[in-house]
């Protein structure tokens, strides 16, 4: 049975990145491709950045891919994570060998691989904000359903990797009721799972996540301690160009690097397609095609290791060359 | 005249730190040093971890040094921020010439230079939390005129510092009302000072800081934001143990580690005593005694350049012996 998969190019460099991980899994999945859009300029054309229409191609499609948004992001794509209930971002930091070299970069871990698992709709993102006089406030909500299932997503992926600790990263020293309730519940489902529960205050673990990322395995943490880290664990494996992450739920799955719309660089066609070829292979990966992923992660891992990456990463190629090269690769597995 | 300082050697490592930064200083000023309870055990001997005793004598000090608290830290440090009204954490980041080859870390930068200018008393420190059913929530609050201050905290130190840019780092895309005030009340504080306004989402500051520090100078941010980016931008000069920190008000001014009370290592005279040092440099520049503070800075480089460092910094030299060598240095300048 095909696939049906919601794509959604959005702004900026968005459609080049897109375009280049269709390239590579076309061949290697049996799926109708459908598109949507969504972004700046799906808001100027349609006066909304998230039109109906894409948001019930989201709902019926089996799984989504996602560029990027300009401006606009925020009304797009936490719109979505809401709407479809996509309560769990996963961001997996995992190096190549060959990238410090690759980048010159003396912070690159070519070695490194944790998972941040983000919590992503509940709360600094809740939404409830608003100001009185010359005061404003957001509020931060947690609650112990929310926190009960992305623990369990955390205890899963531990599970899956053989790993028997999950990391809780919080700060319940100062947000005693929030982070509070938080680390309470994750304790409680990661020692009823049987896996270990090891935590640090968010402040530590930014600094341990540099200077000792082997701390690190699979960590779960709410949404902007999330947002903030797996932005820093970036660094870690060479740049945002590498980052990809996967937002799923019970029912959905969207898939988008962690990268923007990077406006410098759109339409040249240097873009670094890895984070969103990779956040396809988190998607086929989830839709139980396990074969056809491996076989992109690795092809991947041969661009990197053969150099034929693009400028942000040291290399001279275009996206498309790139991406060609990686298609070439998979498909020769 | 004598200044009377406030001492606070708290727990841990803190009594082993705060007594190597005073065999420092104690020769060049003339202070009387008083000391003061707070922490763990203050609490355990006292039933309070910041008795009225030491609020008093905090109120009536020239100036505080602080160590470090354990299990009571926030209760400690964030109800001083608050009573002392210390709206201004400045967290400068400063690497020292030789510190990559001594510690061997490939993340640690020589030349870094910025600082983290955090607002103090706002924001998720609040304190505003509490539990419905399944639900917890804390409020972040952001004030027009807490806000203004610390703004204008920034740009006093962007001119001292001869920068003509102040970074305001927030995530106005997310929380509209909170950030969108704060960066709101900065631009317009910044540009009225005639300084440049720049701004970075807080996610992508994380990646930066790492990436490329030297997009940054002096960098203004809310409470908790300012927690997470001091303790991850340690990492470029060599940890935590090299981190000063100042949280100061328009009357009073404590210095203090940004390091806590390790109790790992406490009474084993190993402590790195440098973050605590360079806080006590921080401490006499607010005090106006400037040549002092710069003899001691100049020491502590050198200390570093000779390879006279504790063990976390690759040398084999105790808490005490770092500290002597330092006084030495600084009262032969
Ligand atoms: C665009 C923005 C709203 C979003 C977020 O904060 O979640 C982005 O930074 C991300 O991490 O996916
Ligand atoms: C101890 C803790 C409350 C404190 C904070 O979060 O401010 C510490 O991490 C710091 O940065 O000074």
């Amino acid at each position: 049975m095909a696939y049906k998969i919601a794509v959604i190019p959005g702004d900026g460099i968005g459609p080049e990145v897109i375009e280049a991980a269709l390239h590579v899994i076309e061949p290697l999945i049996d799926a109708e491709f459908v598109e949507g859009e969504a972004g700046d300029e799906c808001a100027e054309k349609h006066g909304d950045p998230l039109p109906e229409d894409t948001l019930e191609l989201c709902h019926e499609a089996d799984a989504i891919l996602f560029g990027a948004a300009g401006e606009t992001a925020a009304d797009v794509i936490v719109r979505l994570r809401q709407e479809l209930d996509l309560y769990a971002n996963i961001r997996p930091v995992r190096g190549f060998p060959g990238l410090r070299e690759l980048t010159g970069e003396p912070y690159v871990r070519d070695d490194v691989d944790f998972v941040i698992v983000r919590e992503n709709t509940e709360g600094l993102y809740s939404g409830i904000e608003g100001r009185f006089r010359d005061t404003a406030y957001t509020l931060r909500i947690i609650t112990e359903e929310g926190t009960r299932r992305i623990a369990e997503v955390a205890c899963d992926l531990a599970e899956e990797r053989g790993s028997n600790t999950v990391t809780c990263v919080h700060k319940a020293n100062v947000m005693r009721e929030t982070c509070g309730l938080f680390r309470e519940v994750c304790k409680e489902v990661v020692e009823s799972r049987g896996l270990e529960f090891e935590e640090y205050y968010v402040d530590a673990a930014a600094m341990f996540m540099i200077t000792e990322p082997e701390r690190f395995d699979v960590v779960v943490t709410p949404n902007m301690f999330g947002d903030i880290l797996s932005d820093e664990a970036a660094a870690l494996v060479g740049g945002l160009g590498l980052a990809p992450s996967g937002n799923v739920g019970d029912r959905h799955g969207l898939f988008e690097p962690v990268h923007g719309s990077a406006p410098d660089i759109a339409g040249k066609g240097i873009a670094n397609p890895f984070a969103t070829i990779l956040s396809a292979v988190m998607m086929l990966e989830w839709l139980g095609e396990d074969e056809a992923a491996e076989a992109v992660r690795e092809a991947v891992g041969e661009a990197i290791r053969e150099g034929v990456v693009t400028p942000d990463l040291g290399g001279d190629k275009k996206t498309m060359e790139v991406a060609e090269f990686v298609r070439e690769a998979a498909l020769n597995r």
